[in-house]
């Protein structure tokens, strides 16, 4: 186990009706909050309206920015940040999912900067003051509601990028089971397999074994397994969706990745495959996860993917590794199937063309990509048209 | 899964060497703090003259308050609180392990109330207001260091309370393996005891499944499991003290009792026992556990127990469920065994004198204690009785 700094401030309100945590929570933080949200469906199904009223009990005023897009834009940062200085917001509330969160972290933090707030994300400049962010959850996938990462896409350029800040980690998250009944069966289904890739990002990481953190890990991939297709079937079966939700959360707060190394090769691929072709990340990452365990299963990792086959797919110890590790493998590629997520990028309309130029894109601003094992431009090519 | 609260501020440094973080955390909270310490290893073993070394590049002054004792006496607790009002102390820094933590805390929430600190004990006062406290964490058990609960043992009447406020959970704590290195066989086994016995008392509780909460629980006993039997061997070994040290911590910081309602009845069955008899904490909880466990298995619970043995201990499922559920008990009693722990409180010398008064005492101040399965004063009795 490595070194490491653990903390988690973000208070989670979880549960249903949590909603009315919310007033007392602004009420002490500020007068003037801007709220943000994606699409019309949180105003559709309810959610934005019980925001408001607890917003209105607190007698906190507010501003909205509305219309924030999956794999998020730097022009809704942009906007977020120029609404927030005119009308002197104190407090941003996101009311969605993790491109909601994402877009509401880097409106907090380009707030206090004076440069351009793409620096983050292009130059390394840390960001050490933020306005406070607070969430009400939405979509169970994304992890962001009780971390420091934030990913945007620059739209000209078709870069989509991460950054991390202390400063940006929520405050309190509101999380409801019930927020979650309305999502489709597809966008469940790709908030799964966002969650269960977090994990594999920490899981198949350096060093290869840190008990207490991969034993964690096993643990929310069987409950991903089990309650996956429970939620895809049943939206409105409140233990699946709380489950899920809280897996969600867990995956990525620190708790598998910290003391260990993360890989977060697959996460790098797959937001040069988002950038250009604007698919669901969820969906994306069920294609390029599996190709990406066939392309670094080798001598060296094969141990990994044996723990993973025994520990969490239950394949029996008896049979020689290599057996285990490729049914291991299969069955995940099988499980992402059953969910409907597609298995090709070709199922999603996208061809060979960009492949290298993607790539070199990934390899130009990352360098060398994996901790668990490295990959070349070449490499991320090969992943590429594997999952073609 | 019951509706929670989930907060975690503490800044856990954890890994070999990490006491250098102790000046900036230090530096930037007070001027003059208190040190508390238990027994004289910690200057033996040179961790003193480490968290002293910090201290004075910090620049900050300390007043020392040594000879803790486990079970640890509200009389040191009293002491503490005068020398911070004498000393004008800003705060409160434990190194040791969970009766130092303890202890530490009951100051700190003492020093800033008027009345007497026994109250918050047993007048369910509530604590809103404390000195902060730091911890140096020297023993793999307690859960303190991480979490709002702190046990304190009023010797003239032998009675051994808890008390839990936000305003105790410590701002940082620094976990380093190479610290428990020290630790004896005894102390270490009795802590990998106390570890699971929490782990237990948040799985076997109300709702009887709540599977994220489950799945970690049943991770960090596997855990305990593995390593439990390498650091009582090799008490040098880093990876295995680390595995230990972490998972004590998750035991109990809320991961796996929020959402849940904990059963807790082992513990105010042992610590009637160590209140009386002031046996270590661990190694009461190794012999009552398992009795417990046995008294409490039903029909209602069974469910449970095959859950316990089969995903924890790897019995075969296709066995007999009351076959599955007392191999899992009794491996549960044999692994305590195997660490060198006592299964027979006989052995520890103590006699069935007592028992009528003790169950009394739990049911006085407690009520019916349990979750899981409700436990009367006959039922205590009728578990000291098969502890014998």
């Amino acid at each position: 186990m490595f070194n490491f700094t653990f903390n988690i401030p973000t208070i989670i309100y979880f549960g249903k009706g949590q909603i009315k945590a919310l007033g007392q929570e602004l009420g002490k933080r500020a007068k003037k909050i801007l709220i943000v949200i994606g699409r019309e469906s949180v105003k559709k199904y309810g959610i934005f309206d019980d925001v408001v009223r607890e917003v209105k009990k607190a007698e906190v005023s507010f501003v909205e920015l509305s219309g924030v897009k999956p794999n998020p834009r730097l022009k809704s940062v942009y906007e977020g940040i120029e609404i927030c200085r005119k009308e002197k917001v104190g407090f941003i509330l996101a009311v969605g999912g993790g491109s909601v969160i994402d877009a509401s972290k880097a409106i907090a933090a380009g707030v206090r900067y004076e440069g351009d707030v793409w620096d983050f994300f292009t130059k390394g400049v840390a960001c050490t003051d933020a306005l406070p962010v607070g969430t009400v959850l939405t979509l169970a996938a994304t992890g962001s509601e009780m971390n420091r990462h934030a990913v945007i896409t620059k739209e000209d350029t078709r870069r989509k990028l991460a950054f991390s800040s202390n400063s940006v980690k929520p405050v309190f998250s509101i999380l409801d089971p019930e927020y979650t009944y309305s999502v489709n069966k597809y966008h469940t289904a790709a908030g799964v397999a966002d969650i269960m890739s977090h994990v594999f990002e920490e899981y198949f990481s350096q060093p290869p074994s840190a008990a207490v953190q991969d034993r964690i890990a096993e643990a929310l991939l069987k409950v991903c397994i089990h309650y996956g297709p429970v939620v895809c079937k049943k939206p409105r079966g409140y233990e699946a969706r709380a489950n899920i939700l809280w897996a969600g959360s867990l995956a990525l707060n620190g708790l598998l990745g910290e003391g260990k190394c993360g890989d977060w090769a697959s996460h790098a691929i797959e937001h040069e495959v988002s950038a250009v072709y604007d698919i669901s990340h969820g969906a994306g990452l069920a294609i390029i996860v599996p190709n990406w365990m066939k392309s670094v299963l080798n001598k060296g990792t094969l141990n990994k993917f044996v723990e993973y086959g025994v520990n969490v797919w239950g394949i029996e110890k008896k049979k020689r590794e290599t057996e285990i590790a490729r049914a291991a493998i299969d069955k995940t590629r099988d499980f992402f199937s059953s969910l409907g997520l597609p298995s090709r990028l070709s199922e999603v309309g996208i061809t060979g063309e960009h492949f290298g130029d993607m790539a070199k894109n990934t390899i130009e601003s990352l360098g060398e990509i994996g901790t668990f094992k490295k990959l070349s431009g070449k490499d991320i090519v090969e992943i590429l048209n594997m999952s073609l």
